[in-house]
């Protein structure tokens, strides 16, 4: 175990990390030494470009806060998150199609009863959503957890404002009702670029790309004896919808926010101005399968 | 643009990474995004090991400090440093052979005059210290500048105790005489392991590995017309040479550090105890070769 050279070295960490006693663990390591020297070999980096490479992830992990998680916008935009969630969902159009999770979602949004505003004091055009959730042949989930959140219509989230729980907005867990339905109101979000004034930032700058996201709303979607959905509904029509900075966009997750003259909504609220509507209708996989795919 | 599969989305990122204005820049992207998303597509993370995997990358960027590197550590431990390394530095031993930088460097070390013993308070058997810098062909190079730092004789570095500049001991910066000749006296180093309370701790855990290196005298030595030469000299016999945690051993850095009973030392010096001596002599490769190699 000395004098390694180029070669002989991938072979001796191979070696050194077959003694982990997990097997999976063991697994994740060998692949992982494997393709990062395989990576190093082809590149060939100086000493200063590995250490900028060093400095950079450094930088990527000191940027990570609370309400910042600047690892999973490189991964978002390094198109890793898709591909992860790509293996994990492989549905082929049975239930709905699952997208990145994000860097904004908070654990355990303020609960809301159905027919809630949570836009809170947001400026914006009013949006009315509703829509289902069942199962995948159609059967009706009654109780089951939708979490919800949007930017606002300057393409921010509360969180990129606050930290602080109390100024949570445009972002609440709604529970259907017995037939599985789910209704709220809100603004309509905007597309907008993800946070760039950081090392992800820097990258796509180096690398010649846009941050921006065209304009979703997005919703976690979980209930008893279903696998837990993690997704976007897309507003049709946004430009951003062929260059989506994070690679997240699927045909089946764009929908119309139709554009609704100012009267009287579905739940009879008053509207003295334009609003918009989107309907979504959820299937969440059964647990079962995920749990085979996990085996 | 949209609707990836597991196998398109990385075509996807390839061509979104390819408009990086930066050739080099561009290169790196590429081999990265085919490297990381082939290594992910081998292991098929669920979600939830995907999130670790954020977590971990996280909780090292945020261990680090001005006194601790831990994604150096994370090179080093997965044997990334000394891929580098050989990529740089393929010699074939006509000149001294480099091994790892490790977390421990300090930047504009404090300027020591030649036969200072540069101890301090610390505790430990006196060594004294003499050699040579030389050009490849054995010319002296007179004015080089010589960096060292070792560990005490616990397996402590001074900026692991504190991060004060006042507080920096065994580390100095020496200037090679005329004869391109340096001599110091400090005490023995021993061996320790890398700093293992933080994420790279654990994964050494979970991969089954010890975390020591064997016993060291690190040096950083410039000159001139030459590639700067980062390396160690290894203490003979120690017992981690042949699993040191970061695979830098080679046979021409490792040195018997003589044992010698109380008397005069070769400065003249007088020990009322046993005390040891090293004596190495380095050749610095020519920066020619360096650039042309970079090209």
């Amino acid at each position: 175990m000395r004098n390694f050279d180029q070669n002989s070295i991938t072979q001796a960490v191979l070696e050194r990390v077959a003694a982990a006693p997990d097997t999976r663990t063991r697994q994740i390591s060998e692949a992982l030494v494997r393709h990062l020297h395989d990576f190093v070999r082809e590149i060939r980096p100086t000493q200063e470009e590995w250490a900028k490479g060093i400095a950079f992830l450094t930088d990527t992990g000191q940027m990570c806060t609370g309400a910042r998680q600047e690892f999973i916008l490189l991964s978002d935009t390094l198109g890793v998150s898709m591909l992860v969630d790509a293996i994990n969902h492989d549905h082929q159009g049975a239930v709905t199609e699952s997208t990145v999770l994000g860097p904004f979602y908070v654990e355990g949004p303020p609960e809301a009863a159905l027919g809630s505003d949570i836009s809170g004091d947001l400026p914006g055009e009013p949006m009315y959503v509703s829509g289902s959730v069942a199962a995948a042949d159609g059967s009706p989930l009654a109780g089951a957890i939708v979490d919800v959140w949007h930017s606002d219509e300057d393409g921010y989230y509360d969180v990129q404002h606050s930290e602080d729980a109390a100024d949570l907005v445009a972002r609440a867990r709604f529970r259907t009702d017995v037939q599985g339905r789910f209704h709220f109101w809100s603004i309509k979000p905007a597309a907008y670029p993800i946070p760039h004034d950081g090392p992800v930032g820097k990258m796509l700058e180096a690398q010649g790309r846009h941050p921006w996201r065209p304009a979703h709303v997005h919703f976690m979607i979980a209930a008893p004896g279903h696998e837990k959905l993690v997704t976007h509904v897309f507003v049709a029509g946004d430009q951003y919808l062929d260059s989506d900075a994070v690679f997240g966009v699927k045909d089946s997750l764009i929908s119309d926010f139709t554009e609704q003259p100012a009267g009287t909504a579905p739940d009879g609220r008053t509207l003295d101005r334009p609003w918009c509507r989107l309907t979504y209708d959820f299937k969440l996989n059964p647990a079962s399968e995920a749990a085979h795919r996990a085996a």
